[in-house]
């Protein structure tokens, strides 16, 4: 039943032969890619403008130096990336860059805060999504939590379905949303330079300032806006899934992303400027924007369809690059072992689930609130951001192959910026939700640590010798019964299989049925011992225990298997009638030295 | 580790002979079993309010004679139980009586009603209580359902300890309740009849009429009054728990509580009428009421207290009383075993534990909302009232006893009238929520007798014949491995401890290491045989599941035996990094006939 539900939504198991069709075209890969980098375009000029506001309408007009000043940022990243793609055919994260070049510890670094940034995206990005559908259906505000949890299944299922058909799902969106904005900004640029320019939001109706226009606040709107950055290594983590050439293609991608970003974040910014948009509480900035060019009709529905769905689905690029480096982790011994196997679909199921659970938590942490999510976002992206470029300088020094110098500046360049951005952000944001993040990466390194140390430890603890498979001097078998029946029965026939020292337990929490035990034993003519242990504390476990350590204590080489009669019900419903002191008492043996524990199990038939 | 916080939490677990001590007085016992019928106090009367002020001011002047008529129909009802008391010296729940006078079916529809009242006291009282905190502190109010939920889990500690000490805990709330509220009243009346009446609301603004005052409003208002009897009947099923003489005691305390309740309910009431004191969203009736009499100074606060911790204690009638019936039932078959065995603690701890996290699921469904609740409640309590006052009907006829016409009187009046209440509460209140019970009921009796019935089937299916005992003809062994390690050999040499025809089986999820494993087997000269299964899949559950089936196809009286290595880590986090796999395994072949599972465990040193 369930593996049918399971075949229904996940389509049936691929065989590992079909691995190497699972590559991605390059319109599919920017959808699958570059949703994230793309989709930022819907907040980061909102974030920028919640700073300004707070000094007055003058600050306001900062938005578009600000904006200015990120894209050169953006030029900046994407050519160092483009380098990195070349360099790492093979897929060059942050984590594989930086631990070739600058060695493992800075790797973990940036593996830790890849994956903190990961999972902040399927949080931040479906958040915002929701928010912009509750822009344009306030009514359904009240809801936004369990509906981003609801968007949060739904990715996750469609990516243990598999890379492919994801890439197949989320490419028309993607393109939804770059063509319907591409539309808004020249219609609404059209609109202000020849149509009538109604300003959303009359100057005299500007909140009054709350704070000075200090350079501080200034370098606060600049890393609010840096948001606009997260997502762009994407590509470079993904080159392998391209077709071949990889890295060619990956590099088209990355490049034509890139402008695509710049044009579409510089002109939501300077439209907002031009129709004197505000962020207020419930509708984002990009709504009012879009009611304002097209008015409340079809075309602003379809703006506000496409980001949602393109920022519910940014959240893809996570499901496309967690797991990938969960399982790199996993392989070098950072993250557990079931991490880097391939599900039924060739997708890493367990690092797909992972991030699902994860950035769950978070939404419901934060009450799907945007602007408490974003501050705890670009630390993780710009630490991942300067350590990979740094590495690749790293990489060109070593390597001095031809033009190696052009390209040590190009990274620098690129290293030097992040860093400085980095340090900006970590500053700014510092009170405003960042220090978890500065908190929570150290952690995550202390984790991949631990797991290292005892994968390692585990493997000269595992030696085996020769005499471990010599058999134990002595093997006993227990069977704790409540009655003796068909169940008791069978439990007795397969105990007698495997030892000839065995002996049937009463625990006598109930003293008249255990005076009548013996009578009932003499009459079935059980040829096992039958041993009666009192519990004054009606507990089931404890007598037990202590008759182990008894019969322990008489010799040190023996094994004592404990054989427990359970019930199968023939429906669901019934198990929960049964079984549960069969559990318990497993459970708690489960870490009793020198003992087994065996179910033998009776179906019922009806 | 688990142990220590559990004693810690619970207590030392106490002996089975220690039961009889258990017993409460008068005082504790009004504490223990009134809390629920004394609490409704705090919202019986804005329930009242809020259904007539939708029909405008002249329909508010209701309340009195509504409140009158409850009353009298509370004075019905306990004159009644004090005979039930007398009857059943062992404890009358509905149950009980129903059932051996009316018949099994009466007995289990009493039974359900019961069940469902008692979760839902726990939601409600809790629900209001902490609504009487965010009427004195309403910037707690976004965070009312995570409150509720802790409050739930409190309570539900304080009864794993066991009943006696829960008495003590709650013994001191209910009386600050009693005589803080007799003070409210006293003091108001005062203000009113010799102080100066100002009145909260004046009479202009009452909000305009939205519903006409027809009689079937009225008689929606009273039956969201009858919420005031909720809880009457907890005495009389907890009569064992009293000092003897138990029933004296119990007709004693429960007397006394009627006329604690009488007076409170009508009081408040009445100060809502003279002060003009309307509902309101964000503040309780109770909570205007102190606010006008006392200002909102100490005194007031005092109120507020004392009628938050008496409703939330007031669920505490639910644990005392839902765990006891439910262990009834389980006795009788009708529910599961393990509901019937009492507790390290003498408390019976499933029945607690299932309680808590039922009200806790509603207290979620329902967003902690008093007003949604409510309607729900009322039903289940007079389907039990009614059943029982019959059951008493058909004992007293039955038994001729002195006197006895008389008595027939007093229960015939009261299954007559709160037979007839329910009528009005199930149609007045029908739309208004109580039709989820009315669904919901039905569906506790089927599963009652769908447990009973199996219970009864096993019976027979159990019943062994002797050559149950005797052994199969073949006893077959396999060892699924990954590698060869001190756990793998820990696990043949246990195999070969039980059986000859042992065999290791590899599936082969990476073709490399398994052409390598062969080489590995010779290399450590094992002595049985390694079978290799292919996964084009990757799976490791169906490759296993066939072999098992193909050696099952070879003979039908044989036993096979699934021998899992499995680590227990020496720390528990490193317990994630091991045995997802065995888990696995040992969940499917769960289902498995013919087959049993052991897991042989190899204990980490470091």
């Amino acid at each position: 039943m369930l593996k049918t539900l399971k075949k229904f939504v996940l389509g049936p198991p691929l065989a590992s032969a079909d691995l190497h069709h699972q590559k991605l075209t390059k319109k599919v890969a920017l959808a699958v890619f570059s949703s994230d980098a793309l989709s930022s375009v819907a907040y980061a000029t909102e974030e920028i403008l919640l700073v300004l506001v707070t000094a007055g309408m003058t600050a306001v007009q900062l938005s578009l130096p600000i904006a200015i000043a990120i894209g050169i940022l953006l030029i900046i990243v994407v050519s160092s990336y483009s380098e990195t793609i070349h360099a790492y055919p093979s897929g060059g994260g942050a984590y594989i860059v930086a631990k070739e070049n600058l060695g493992t510890y800075p790797g973990l670094v940036a593996a830790a805060s890849l994956l903190t940034d990961y999972i902040l995206t399927v949080s931040v990005s479906i958040a915002s999504g929701i928010a912009a559908v509750t822009s344009a259906f306030p009514n359904l505000y009240p809801y936004r939590v369990v509906i981003c949890l609801f968007c949060i299944l739904v990715i996750t299922l469609a990516n243990l379905r598999g890379l492919k058909e994801s890439g197949a799902i989320f490419a028309v969106p993607t393109y939804l949303f770059v063509f319907s904005f591409s539309a808004l900004i020249i219609i609404g640029f059209y609109r202000y330079f020849f149509g009538d320019p109604v300003a959303i939001q009359e100057v005299t109706h500007y909140p009054p300032a709350s704070h000075a226009l200090t350079y501080f606040l200034i370098l606060r709107a600049f890393s609010s806006g840096c948001a606009a950055l997260t997502g762009v290594e994407a590509i470079s983590n993904g080159v392998p899934a391209f077709k071949a050439p990889e890295s060619r293609n990956a590099n088209i991608t990355l490049v034509s992303m890139g402008l695509i970003l710049l044009a579409m974040f510089l002109g939501i910014t300077e439209l907002a400027r031009f129709f004197h948009v505000l962020p207020v509480g419930d509708e984002t900035v990009v709504s009012q924007i879009a009611r304002h060019v097209f008015g409340t009709g079809p075309f602003y529905y379809v703006i506000q369809a496409a980001t949602a769905m393109i920022l519910i689905l940014a959240a893809n690029t996570s499901y496309a690059d967690f797991p990938r480096l969960a399982s790199l982790l996993a392989k070098d011994g950072y993250m557990p072992r079931q991490l880097a196997s391939l599900g039924d679909r060739l997708a890493f199921s367990n690092g797909i689930l992972l991030l699902g659970v994860a950035s769950g938590v978070l939404i419901v942490m934060f009450g799907a609130n945007t602007h408490h999510l974003i501050p705890l976002y670009a630390v993780g992206v710009f630490t991942s951001f300067s350590l990979s470029q740094s590495g690749m300088v790293v990489h060109w020094v070593k390597l001095k192959g031809k033009g190696w110098f052009h390209k040590v500046i190009i990274n620098g360049l690129g290293a030097t910026a992040t860093f400085v951005t980095l340090l900006v952000i970590a500053s700014t944001k510092f009170t405003h939700g960042a220090w978890m993040v500065i908190v929570f990466i150290p952690l995550v390194i202390l984790w991949f640590v631990a797991v290292h140390a005892h994968y390692r430890d585990i493997v000269d603890q595992l030696h085996p010798n020769l005499n471990d498979l010599l058999p134990p001097k002595l093997h006993r078998v227990l069977i704790p019964i409540s009655a003796f029946h068909k169940g008791t029965a069978k439990a007795i026939s397969y105990a007698l299989s495997m030892s000839s020292d065995v002996r049937a337990v009463y625990i006598a929490l109930d003293p008249e049925r255990a005076a009548r035990m013996p009578e009932i034993w003499s009459n079935w003519c059980i040829d096992i011992p039958l041993v009666i242990l009192e519990s004054p504390y009606r507990s089931i476990i404890r007598p037990l225990l202590d008759y182990i350590d008894e019969l322990q204590k008489e010799e040190k080489d023996q094994l004592i298997t404990v054989v427990l009669p359970e019930f199968v019900a023939a429906k669901w419903w019934q198990q929960i009638l049964h079984n549960q002191t069969a559990l318990m008492i497993r459970g708690i043996l489960m870490f009793k030295r020198g003992v087994s524990v065996t179910s033998v199990r009776h179906f019922l038939d009806y």
